[in-house]
């Protein structure tokens, strides 16, 4: 194992996983083997991906028997279609029960494949190897995994644990400019969440951080990730209230992502929109002080990042898709919202005549 | 609860939950309440079991509020496309993570809504009302959902248990006989597996299991969901072996439908034709003796179910059909074999030799 590899494990009742996090990871074939099944397996890729890292992962397999499936890159393609086309080549291979599924991109590929194999001839174990900043430290990491249906992003899946999560912080070097800052979102997301040392940092390296630098990247994917490892263990399957604070931002970020279309807006950037949102709302609420809400606004604007809900969009949309999101149970409106920097909470029933009057305000 | 009700408890490790047998739970509308969720619920069933006890159902939910999902009766409907469209329905209709899918219907409502329910928004509760003997004895119990692939059966599912089964035994006197004998099937399959006292009962009893006598069945299905329990409490994911012990005869069967095309014979038919070619092939490999065997082929035989493996299947594509087995791994071919009447193991890597020299054997 190279120096400087961070290694966390998500601690769960029925199984338990290793996540390493490193510079060069793609290049140590120590680390993969321990957490494979009986071959074949099968690395299933992107066509963007692929052409970047998809004969280093070969590589990493030498002689162990594997197959390889791509799939085309973009949200768009995280559809029921897509999961059964990647199916139908497993059969095709002749993939079993104990062949391990290796999920090498960003959070499309990881979410798609997850579900895939949770779903396989009833379950086989996979690997993620995440490649974007936002897959990295959340996609990537605590079993959630999906497709999409017309209707609403992420309608169908299941909790899925992986193996193991494999991080190469190398593999940030090729992301375009608008994928990094989206996952730049989701760390100040951890910030706002549960760690205002986290978000300090964020404020005080934010230089470094744009220019990504090696030692800062590592330190803060692995604080996001021993954060989202510690909520996951308290509540794997979200039936508790501790999953449900990783969703600040995301209900107001999700439906700017339906409204806009998917794909307008990078996720990363509605849940950045959407952290700016839930904000200003607790703060109309009298939840958080001015100060705090401002300095929230500020890292988001400075990171990059868009702040504003887009014009074209109303009120009376945004309450109707931001219904639908899959925390509300009947009529009632579930947001997480915040007290202070590194303090959230699931607010389970929430008064849609001050969201109402919240959205209007902004016009 | 009326007189004569049964019930049973499958004890899982995370979640156990109750099967309640008995005539007439149709009209009891204390059974299924305590089990339901927040609404609105969703009843799912298909267009022949509508026609018969939809009614029933929606009288027993009363006022609490619910949809109704019909889909096209058929195991040609056990796709992912219907899966689909359960899946658009349940969000047009604003089912959340708490309304509780009621699956009535036979075994393929039972495993598509299974599967719907552990995928839609990544996961709801779901009560089991099966109408036909297959599914009271074997498809309701114990979790297993899936949906066909075009390559092979039950490809595409999960794990995920039931909140509760209700078995109402008067829904048998509406069963076709064909569909009323492959039920059978399955129970002579217990007996097999883990109980010769079982398949004495059948034996002794055959006329009144035949004439759908209400006291023989209730003994019956209550004794094979026992068995099944036990054996689903030991190995809920089939992780290790005791539950491969369920799949008696289904490496054959499964072959036997495949070959002839999904629907030509009824699941329980092929069942009971891979009975009799495990039992046979076990008997020439030494396992068991000629005597019990013989027991074996008279009962399956008695009870008018196929006991020949059709004549248009030949050896090689017997073989071939078999390695796809979910069971297998690599090229190992894992059958599960007999000793005596109530006592199955798991073979896992037969002789494909022998196995060829036995189909061989039977032209």
């Amino acid at each position: 194992m190279p120096n400087d590899v961070h290694k966390l494990t998500v601690n769960l009742k029925e199984h338990s996983y290793p996540i390493y996090i490193g510079g060069g990871l793609l290049d140590d074939d120590t680390i993969l083997k321990p957490h494979l099944g009986v071959g074949p397996h099968v690395i299933i890729t992107n066509t963007s991906v692929a052409s970047l890292y998809l004969s280093r992962v070969e590589k990493l397999l030498g002689d162990i028997p594997f197959h390889t499936i791509t799939i085309e890159d973009g949200e768009e393609h995280k559809t029921l279609d897509t999961f059964n086309d990647i199916i139908t080549q497993l059969l095709e291979c002749g993939a079993h029960r104990k062949s391990t599924l290796i999920a090498l991109g960003g959070g499309v590929v990881g979410d798609i494949v997850g579900f895939v194999s949770a779903s396989y001839r009833r379950g086989t174990s996979f690997i993620q190897i995440p490649t974007t900043l936002l897959a990295q430290v959340d996609a990537s990491v605590g079993g959630k995994t999906a497709v999409n249906h017309r209707l609403g992003k992420n309608m169908i899946g299941a909790f899925h644990q992986p193996a193991a999560v494999v991080i190469d912080t190398n593999t940030l070097d090729s992301l375009p400019e608008r994928h990094y800052l989206a996952g730049v979102a989701e760390i100040i997301k951890y910030g706002l969440i549960a760690d205002e040392k986290l978000f300090g940092t964020i404020e005080d390296s934010l230089s470094d951080v744009l220019a990504r630098d090696a030692r800062i990247l590592n330190t803060l994917i692995t604080r996001s990730c021993e954060i989202k490892a510690d909520i996951v263990a308290q509540d794997e399957h979200e039936t508790g209230g501790a999953r449900m604070l990783l969703n600040l931002g995301h209900t107001f970020g999700h439906a700017i992502e339906t409204l806009l279309g998917h794909g307008t807006w990078l996720h990363g950037e509605a849940v950045a929109c959407g952290l700016v949102l839930a904000t200003q709302f607790s703060q109309a609420q009298g939840l958080i002080d001015e100060a705090q809400c401002e300095r929230a606004i500020t890292l988001i604007k400075n990171a990059g990042l868009p702040s504003e809900l887009p014009e074209q969009i109303s009120t009376d949309k945004m309450l109707e898709a931001m219904s639908r999101d899959k925390k509300n149970i009947g009529a009632q409106q579930t947001l997480v919202l915040i007290k202070s920097i590194g303090d959230a909470f699931v607010a389970p029933d929430c008064d849609t005549n001050a969201l109402r009057a919240f959205l209007d305000s902004l016009r």
